[in-house]
């Protein structure tokens, strides 16, 4: 792994924090903060807000808005935040961008525009070109949101070596869930020296660090903060395999399942608040007996290396 | 082809219109109002306003409803309108569908949320069944669009059958740009006695009306709309086969570039505003050289039937 000179902006597990609402279908965000404060307890280093996990696009702008200015009113710090800005219009990604700026959280993960298809690296350059000069703000911090699967778009490394050569203090870093571990590896010995590469999944955890990654954005750390945390921590110790199994094995519970719907019923169950199975349309919440299935396969892979933290 | 008895809310060849620019990157909709107005003169029954070849997505909720407002305050007729409303966010939708029926607009083309990907019929259901609450009135004339290649998202003939159940008097018709010839054949003949299909390409014209379909929505009508009204009149009549060709061989020459981009250089090069070029990011316009190989190969389609008809 090459040498980094450069300070890292974002390290260790970040969760990519799910979006409870209200029975009226509005986001709780009281809850949302009290969520937010467990997970950094919990021994996350930082929080996604409004990213894929959060539904963040199936939120208007407004509302987006109005969840950041609450989440940070209600004692989440802007240090401990990273929130997602990033839309197909290049307008609602400026003013996102701002409105974060404003209230001081200077890191935001950008998913290029998604409703073009097969778009040339140049459209691309141009859109994220855009975004700069529209916010005009030098504390910006971005991170490059590559996630072709739900997305649609893929971001080459020349691309982002490219966007970084224009906006060397700009450009943050990147955050793959792809969970395609051969682009991973390239992405973080290409370009981790340089940026901070965040992969998506825990699964991918400790070999990106070993290839020079600054650490893990995920899902799954709604559910299971204190145990990937730990993996973190350890990294490749003597007992970290079995522990690496354990998380391994909770993810692909999940997995098994629409995985915001089914993070959200494990939310639901374990707090007592029904309202947390609730997701916005297009997503469905799951039935009570995919809940319960689900309930009984995330014991088991607890099980794996005693104790029970999540 | 079963009998029709409701009455076709949509048919002949319908412009899917551009969205010209100004120098700012803003919506020149004076210009827009006149090509608006060019289209409906060379032949063309509607315009489709904001719709993909219209850059929709490219644009915030409240520059849409500006271009809708000035669209219609230039002199269109609401009646000659047809207006795209999907966004991800289920309040955007309601919000520019609202405001386009507020317009006098009934007839919407609504992509179904775009950003999350493999959801389920029931979840789509649900959105579009939401959309119909937070719009509620009766006025309201819904096409759905399919268009899988860019939004991802399928509507199966059984989703399309439900809504149209649910809501018989709102669901209007289906756009298919899927320009996949089996599966238009099925939706024509399964749904078109009972609602509008158009179909999203010309070159599937004469085969989608005699399975069904009312009619054609053409991003190419930008460019050639009288030669396509005038195959839409002609059917299968003698001497349409030489127009068809021709027709086709149209299409082919812009499908050869990204079709937006392309579109606008010929409008460009024709009509001497340099602005026609002009797209917002992720699209990127057509080179100089790009623009040159174009209209040689979109004239000598035209020379396949005589004239030069656009």
């Amino acid at each position: 792994m090459a040498e980094v000179t450069r300070q890292r902006l974002a390290t260790g597990l970040i969760a990519a924090t799910l979006t409870p609402l209200r029975a009226d279908g509005s986001a709780d965000t009281a809850l949302l903060a009290d969520h937010c404060r467990s997970l950094l307890e919990r021994g996350c280093t930082n929080i996604v807000l409004l990213g894929t996990t959060g539904e963040a696009n199936s939120f208007t702008v407004p509302e987006r808005q109005s969840i950041l200015t609450d989440v940070r009113s209600k004692g989440i710090d802007a240090s401990q935040l990273i929130v997602g800005t990033g839309c197909c219009a290049l307008g609602d990604t400026i003013a996102l961008t701002r409105h974060a700026l404003a209230l001081g959280v200077a890191r935001v993960l950008v998913v290029p525009p998604f409703y073009y298809k097969k778009v040339s690296d140049d459209g691309l350059f141009d859109a994220f070109a855009a975004l700069m000069e529209g916010v005009a703000d030098d504390r910006l911090r971005l991170y490059l949101y590559l996630i072709p699967q739900v997305s649609g778009i893929d971001l080459s490394i020349s691309l982002i070596e490219r966007l970084q050569s224009a906006f060397p203090t700009q450009i943050a870093g990147l955050k793959d869930s792809s969970g395609h571990w051969p682009g991973t590896e390239a992405l973080c010995r290409s370009l981790g020296d340089r940026m901070d590469i965040l992969v998506g999944t825990e699964t991918l955890l400790l070999r990106a660090l070993e290839a020079g990654a600054s650490g893990c954005v995920s899902a799954t750390a709604n559910v299971n903060a204190a145990r990937i945390a730990d993996l973190c921590r350890r990294r490749n110790d003597a007992d970290s395999a079995a522990l690496e199994r354990s998380v391994n094995a909770t993810r692909a519970a999940f997995e098994n399942y629409p995985m915001i719907p089914a993070l959200k019923a494990w939310m639901a169950m374990t707090s007592g608040k029904q309202t947390w199975h609730d997701v916005r349309p297009p997503l469905r919440p799951l039935s009570g007996e995919e809940t319960k299935a689900l309930m009984k396969v995330v014991d088991e892979s607890r099980s794996f290396s005693g104790g029970g933290q999540t």
